[in-house]
């Protein structure tokens, strides 16, 4: 089934969740414009490499900021320069934090760093955890918005309240914020703003922003030059990272701007699955570009009326549902260019269809 | 003077090293005939890496092959799988290793892993070295060619005599082969034959091969499925390596045919350096694509030296040179696609020069 399933999806003449299909096309359209003689980077150093650098320093108002080659790879350095400051082994983040559950335990492994998780899985952090903590911990992570569930966030007045905190007690806040710019409008703040209740922050260039791959740490000089030692020890001060940089820097022209139409666009979607039955989304009304959609129906099933779906209407929903429980399933929004290319009439269409398949199971 | 020397370098007509210039062009050659349909790799998994794994596999003789970011990550990935299956922390290898001058000490910084030392810092590892190792290791690492003393090269027999040396004292062999396909025309044998002495196996594919960055790792599927785990958690495992792979792969196959050709002409260049008074080659008579010129004199008098040939020749013969002891000079040179573009008149020519420039200092 899961492969009539991904079948459907794929021949839909629409897909409605982010910016399209992560082919060679996306490469070819950054660098198209930009001439032949344009210079790779050197392990770190050269224009492409600095200005982007610089470029990101200036968005996110931070000193300095380096490029790397992944978010894995940024925030365990990021939390390791901070254990190092504070001469302490242990830091604390979510139950479902990146560096707890996708990073195959390169935190400790690696680093010998013990986190303490906050908070529960169902739930953001709150100025409680943080002060409930019974351990000395160098380093806090927030990650804006909380993926996991859903993209969560945190009142804007909490985070200024655990920010001081942190600072009044040593703490190091550290920003884990792949989707710092799609939580933008929900805030009504600026990157800079937001970036500046923290010590330090990551960005990714490939979810909102919609590069190939490749993050951005930034924070002081003397943050970001440890980083680039770090850098080089994990392996990723590559010879030449400009594929990356080069289309992290096209892509984020192109979509940065964009970041309040498809928060709009991710309240008018996730209406739209809550009037299914069977169906509610996580948040209910979302605070970013994404979501998670919950249904009363197991994976198969779903996968089932999805296929059909997807074959009647040309319009493709999702291509990866998951397991939720022992009779649930679920799967993740994240609004990008795509949404507002399908025509409103047939997403009507594909939503009360979606109803009534739902309701005669 | 070091800017006049580089500013000359670059408007010469011709360059004798290399490939040519490490600019976007080289991306742009690579996916030019690719179509934009052309699916990423995700994570590791897709068509677009695993063909070029399996690829890589088999051109090395070994069970299975992982693409990586950079050499850096994957040998010390390496290394620590060894120790691991060893329950040691101690491996040994050429106090140049790449590991021990050019990685921040990655590999003990996040391994804890210490290296025994092997040889001297002026000749490659023999038998007699591995043999009086005092210590128990778990890993041997063979650098071939050992780059930093200009490309030197045991005796292909030797090779063999260390290789059943560990494999009877159950010591582990791994072979840095970063530029492994340079050599093989010296040995006169296949890239699977001298893999076949190591239990596992890194090539670069941006030196020789002319990608733009990135490295195998090879050995059992046992051993590569380790090294992915240990990738993830390097922060190694992008989301997309594409723009790495799919140029290596283009790469691999303009230029790999060409080993012998880069190796006749290492030769005959290093005797035209030969014949130049107060600079000589390391090796005398190179072995692979690459060597070592040293000059007796100093790096500023030299970079005079070449800026004003470079002008009156055309013809760019380095554009790095570095101190070299008290009163010495170096640089290193790799044969690539651009030494058959210089006419040879020209460089008959330049070579004439130079040595009147030498004498006449």
């Amino acid at each position: 089934m899961e492969d009539l399933f991904i079948k459907a999806f794929k021949q839909a003449d629409y897909h409605v969740n982010g910016h399209g299909p992560r082919h060679l096309q996306v490469l070819k359209d950054a660098i198209e414009d930009l001439v032949g003689e344009t210079e790779s980077d050197m392990y770190g150093k050269g224009r492409v490499i600095e200005d982007f650098q610089e470029k990101m320093a200036g968005v996110l108002g931070k000193e300095a900021a380096v490029f790397f080659p992944s978010g894995t790879m940024a925030q365990q350095i990021a939390l390791r320069i901070w254990c190092d400051e504070k001469g302490l082994k242990t830091v604390a983040y979510h139950p479902l934090c990146h560096l707890e559950i996708h990073e195959e335990d390169g935190l400790k492994e690696l680093h010998h760093i013990k986190p303490i998780l906050l908070a529960d899985e169902n739930r953001v952090i709150t100025l409680d955890d943080v002060v409930n903590i019974k351990e000395e911990v160098a380093c806090i992570l927030i990650e804006l918005p909380q993926r996991e569930i859903g993209g969560q966030l945190p009142d804007y007045r909490m985070l200024e309240e655990i920010s001081e905190y942190c600072r009044e007690k040593g703490i190091l806040l550290h920003l884990d914020g792949a989707r710092l710019f799609e939580v933008l409008p929900y805030y009504k703040k600026s990157a800079q703003e937001v970036c500046a209740l923290f010590d330090s922050v990551y960005i990714s260039v490939y979810k909102g922003i919609g590069g190939i791959a490749g993050a951005v740490l930034a924070g002081s000089v003397e943050f970001t030059e440890k980083s680039k030692v770090w850098k080089r020890r994990h392996g990723g001060d590559l010879i030449s990272l400009y594929p990356y940089i080069l289309s992290a820097d096209y892509y984020f022209d192109q979509h940065v701007h964009k970041m309040d139409q498809y928060y709009e666009e991710a309240k008018e979607l996730a209406e739209l699955y809550n009037r299914c039955a069977g169906i509610t989304t996580l948040p209910k009304v979302p605070v970013s570009n994404m979501f998670h959609v919950h249904m009363e129906a197991r994976k198969e099933d779903m996968e089932a009326i999805f296929a059909q779906l997807y074959k009647e209407t040309g319009i493709g929903l999702t291509g990866h549902v998951r397991e939720n429980g022992d009779n649930g399933s679920r799967f993740e929004v994240s609004l990008g260019d795509l949404y507002s290319r399908v025509p409103k009439n047939r997403l009507k269409e594909v939503f009360a269809k979606l109803d009534e398949k739902m309701k005669s199971r």
